[in-house]
């Protein structure tokens, strides 16, 4: 049977109808902006509603960033969608849908989209990491999906790669999210671009507010400070990936997430320095590689999460999910 | 029934017949120097006929240290044990003492003997790390032992936590290891001699070697240096434990290994630190104790690892080994 993925993110809502096969079959959006005050469990209950449009549909998983508990259903705490917070939403959901419905955190699902349908679908043992304002996560080891005591856990973001580095958004120094998220790429083109102010990364720097994807535009085109801020975040996220191997011993590293496009630009430092700091043979056997299923992880991953009334997972994974 | 766990160590060879309830019934030692050239499995099959003395025994499991291949019961590279590298342990064992023999790596079984029967008897998820000449480790998350997938994952002593760090013998810099091991209180406690030269610690670094042991004696008596040593290096622990914490969101840390008879000296300061750096609710929850069953964990844990003929845990294990 079908199931429904719910990507319940800061900018957009999107759900989406998916087969066993992990096709999409119907998908709605919508701004998560538009929504009025008090009205996010209503609208994401709307966006269900709209996407089941007549489809079979076995149960529903949302998937939404911050901490969650699986067992409960519950938001315990999202950054900027405090108003879902605290509600039992497979209850406040299933009386809106009439369908069954869990919850689980956006990056999990993602690394469950990537290991059910995407660049770890042959494999048992898959870290994803994914680089956007921040750095997410997930794990799945001997194919259980890492969740941790209380839902947690896989916060690969917040392992601490360089003690007296840049502060980072959780509170501690120097970790991987500091240094290798699309914010941490800004920080360090500002930095590169007043130290090599006759660079192009220097002279848009006078002009306006530097993105991360300008480092990447400039890059591709030769500029030689857009190359050292994205070789430095390689590296960055290499010594990073470097402790995952030896923990984890993965057949992939999927990267994903906005800052992922500057693709060879940073995979290719991150994997030199993957051979350099992590042992044999696990260092030998991974493969470090882009994520294949792009944004859409979310709602794939959450799909393939979604538990019918008996519990089970709806479509059915081979693999096991704790 | 009982199991026979095999602690295949570079000092000892201790085997133990081990009860379901983690009781042990029967134990001998060999000491590995007395061991001849070229007797290394027939020792260690010596060792189990002579431990297994009439009891009922469904299964063996042998922890050696190094890099294991579980799948085909064979060590693959261990640094002072050269002579069972690349041999079938199972058949070669099986041969010699007529029981079901398989292979785990040792750290990995002393992880799982404390989650069977020690500092993680009563949780689902436990990180377990020995502060030894190295830093060794062992994860079960949700219930599962974290082996990779070569059997080469686990490997918490080599996570880079200051990548500009001392070398460690693995060949990276800054690794757990090379900052938080026995070997490495001893690097800094010759530093820190040289420069409190009128310390405890200094007056003895003049004598002769100064060792971890004389590290924690004279921190006992309140020596500053020595206070100062420990204390670093509990700091450095706990910057690795606060991204386990972050990672596996573990009810339980235990520490084992020599080095952690320093027990509060090492443990205070790396609890203080996972305080300042690990998120919440994780660091909440997570308990940082002494690890329960001494050297004693690497026997249960093998014994709790063995299998009988027909795969199945001989122990019968209530949660999964993978």
């Amino acid at each position: 049977m079908n199931a429904i993925g719910v990507d319940v993110g800061g900018t957009k809502i999107a759900a989406a109808v998916v087969s066993s096969e992990g096709e999409i079959l119907n998908e709605v959006r919508y701004p998560t902006q538009a929504v009025p005050p008090n009205r996010l469990v209503e609208t994401i209950a709307r966006a269900v509603t709209e996407v089941k449009d007549g489809y079979a549909v076995g149960g529903v998983c949302l998937a939404v960033p911050g901490l969650i508990l699986a067992a409960e259903n519950k938001v315990v705490f999202s950054p900027n969608l405090h108003e879902i917070e605290d509600i039992r939403l497979d209850e406040e959901m299933g009386r809106r849908t009439g369908l069954s419905v869990t919850v689980e955190n956006d990056a999990n699902a993602a690394a469950w989209g990537e290991f059910r349908f995407g660049a770890g679908k042959d494999v048992d043992h898959l870290v994803f990491i994914t680089l956007g304002t921040g750095v997410g996560g997930g794990v799945i080891t001997h194919g259980v999906l890492l969740r941790g005591s209380q839902g947690s856990g896989g916060e690969l973001g917040h392992v601490t790669i360089d003690p007296a580095g840049p502060r980072c958004g959780c509170g501690n120094h120097g970790c991987l999210e500091a240094l290798a998220s699309g914010t941490a790429i800004e920080r360090r083109a500002r930095e590169v671009a007043s130290e090599l102010p006759n660079s192009a990364l220097g002279r848009l720097a006078i002009q306006r507010r530097v993105l991360g994807e300008d480092v990447t535009r400039l890059a591709q085109e030769g500029d030689e400070a857009a190359l050292q801020v994205l070789q430095e975040t390689g590296m960055w996220l290499g010594i990073g990936l470097a402790g995952f191997v030896n923990v984890f011993n993965p057949e992939v590293i999927a990267v994903g997430g906005g800052a992922s496009r500057a693709g060879e630009f940073v995979l290719g430092p991150a994997r030199k320095e993957v051979q350099l700091r992590a042992r044999s043979p696990s260092r030998d056997l991974v493969q470090i590689q882009e994520a294949s299923l792009g944004p859409e992880s979310g709602v794939l991953g959450a799909a393939a999460l979604a538990r019918g009334e008996d519990g089970e997972y709806v479509l059915g994974p081979s693999k096991r999910v704790t």
